[in-house]
């Protein structure tokens, strides 16, 4: 059998997607409900500080899932947050003051590793969307811990989705930042990026926030515009995934070049450059004569990327 | 020549959207750049006070595009924004306090209409991507005048782009919350919901905020379980449109319901029930015996409505 040189083979999962959580958001303001689901058998805790995970080692395998007694000998809890139920059992996030870490570091029972790194390494496939719920609502607690309307101290409520203001009575609710995220393509050619916080050698897709008064369809023709200098035409919907880093959700698109003279924004990249489809497909790959490479496939950059070796032209018919 | 009942002729054009304004987002820390802009002779200014629009009167047309000098003469401002350029001419927002708006209602040479009203009735369909811009920055500032990290007062930095924390130095952005939409279809049926605060007789497309650690798709699943009961599969992206009521974009999908039975939230609704594509059609059309209709041509419901009226069972191939 013929397999065409761009068929990559089976995809690999996207990260953070496909929870399984139910979100039960009709009993988040029933105290009684969320105590008893945290008292089930099945019950379970994932634990954070700032970028980090609490892992246990069981055996082979390293688990983010603690127990409920596990959880509690970590210490002092900063806050707490009910991310959902599994088969009626709670997901509990807590997060952990940052100087814990240090010490939690030195137990031989214990990993602490950052979420990117599990996500990347493959560790807890089926946690990373309770993990990423429980990260993206634990820093929100962290840094919106005042009224943003007057200025006072607000308190958690509806089990950690919501801080209400004991003083002027607003109530607050989750900050999620929409991200646009997209790969340009001139013909059998994309434009990658790199920006200088990156790992030596890798590259990705261009991305910006969505401003207030656009669309995402603008926001990616602008952010092209801005940071590559390119005018784009065509903008076509890929998919979407949460971004816990610290609070985003990633919108990935495709669009067509009208222009490919690069003006590359220094202070957004350090660099800009198109890549033939079958050169690409060897950066996805890791086998890359010149050690470049792609994000790992977790990422829906590396998503992006893959549609566009398999599909080519045919993206924009 | 033979129309299909389902050809409803040219498209209405989607609200908000189709900006021809130049964000300039590299010269919003410029000062003399912006006042050199403010000062050109194209400029002009939108005047926002909480839901409402000031438009000049000019002969027989409205216009929410002020000069300088009318906006100068509204009386003393809340905050001032830039919005951006056309042909080097500033865009700018300015608030004013709700209690003006009352006195500025008794001008002749005026009138105070909320931005919605301006959106339905087309009176200035060129404006609507700016003032959706600058509604939703300015009511973000209104609502967000104290660092939601420390609790002290914040200034506005960036022409209004940002705001910055003096205590803590940290670095506050506008905020846009996303908010899925979706019309689930069964066949030649689409499901409708309307909610208590709506007009007599008048049906939409269910919506609700995408959470922290969710895709669009899970949300759109999520909440069509949530408020109709009904388990739904493939996800099809449509369009996204800004929605600054107060700070949303709007994120329209199509989705394929996988079961009918309907249990509603009445917290959430006040009814929902399948439509046949021949009577939505009379809906959207604004021709239904029973008074009953869909939301008006500039919102992105009546586009997924009437999407669904022309492609049928089409939009999942």
């Amino acid at each position: 059998m013929n397999r065409s040189p761009f068929d990559l083979g089976p995809w690999p999962p996207l990260g953070y997607v496909g929870s399984a959580l139910d979100r039960a958001a009709e009993r988040r303001g029933d105290a009684a409900f969320i105590e008893s689901a945290e008292r089930h058998g099945g019950a379970g805790v994932y634990a954070i500080s700032g970028e980090v995970v609490v892992l246990a080692r069981r055996g082979d395998s390293l688990d983010p899932l603690l127990s409920p007694e596990e959880a509690h000998g970590l210490g002092p809890l900063l806050e707490r947050v009910f991310v959902g139920l599994v088969d009626g059992a709670a997901r509990t996030g807590i997060s952990l003051a940052r100087e814990m870490t240090e010490v939690l570091k030195a137990r031989g029972d214990l990993l602490i590793l950052d979420l990117r790194s599990i996500a990347i390494q493959g560790l807890a496939p089926e946690h990373l969307p309770g993990l990423a719920a429980a990260k993206a609502l634990l820093t929100w607690h962290a840094t919106h811990r005042f009224c943003a309307k007057c200025g006072h101290e607000t308190k958690s409520a509806e089990a950690g989705w919501r801080r209400d203001c004991p003083a002027c009575g607003t109530h607050h609710f989750p900050r999620t930042d929409p991200c646009v995220i997209m790969l340009a393509i001139d013909g059998e050619r994309c434009l990658l990026g790199r920006q200088s916080r990156f790992p030596p050698g890798m590259w990705s897709c261009l991305a910006g926030f969505v401003e207030p008064g656009e669309t995402f369809e603008e926001a990616v023709r602008r952010e092209m515009f801005e940071e590559a200098g390119i005018k784009t035409g065509r903008v076509s919907y890929y998919a979407s995934q949460p971004w816990p880093f610290p609070m985003s959700v990633m919108i990935g698109f495709h669009t067509e070049a009208k222009t490919t003279d690069l003006t590359i924004d220094m202070n957004e990249l350090e660099g800009a450059r198109w890549v033939e489809r079958a050169e690409v497909s060897e950066m996805l790959l890791r086998r890359h004569p010149a050690q470049i490479f792609a994000l790992p496939p977790v990422t829906i950059a590396h998503h992006l990327i893959r549609a566009f070796i398999e599909k080519g032209a045919k993206l924009f018919p």
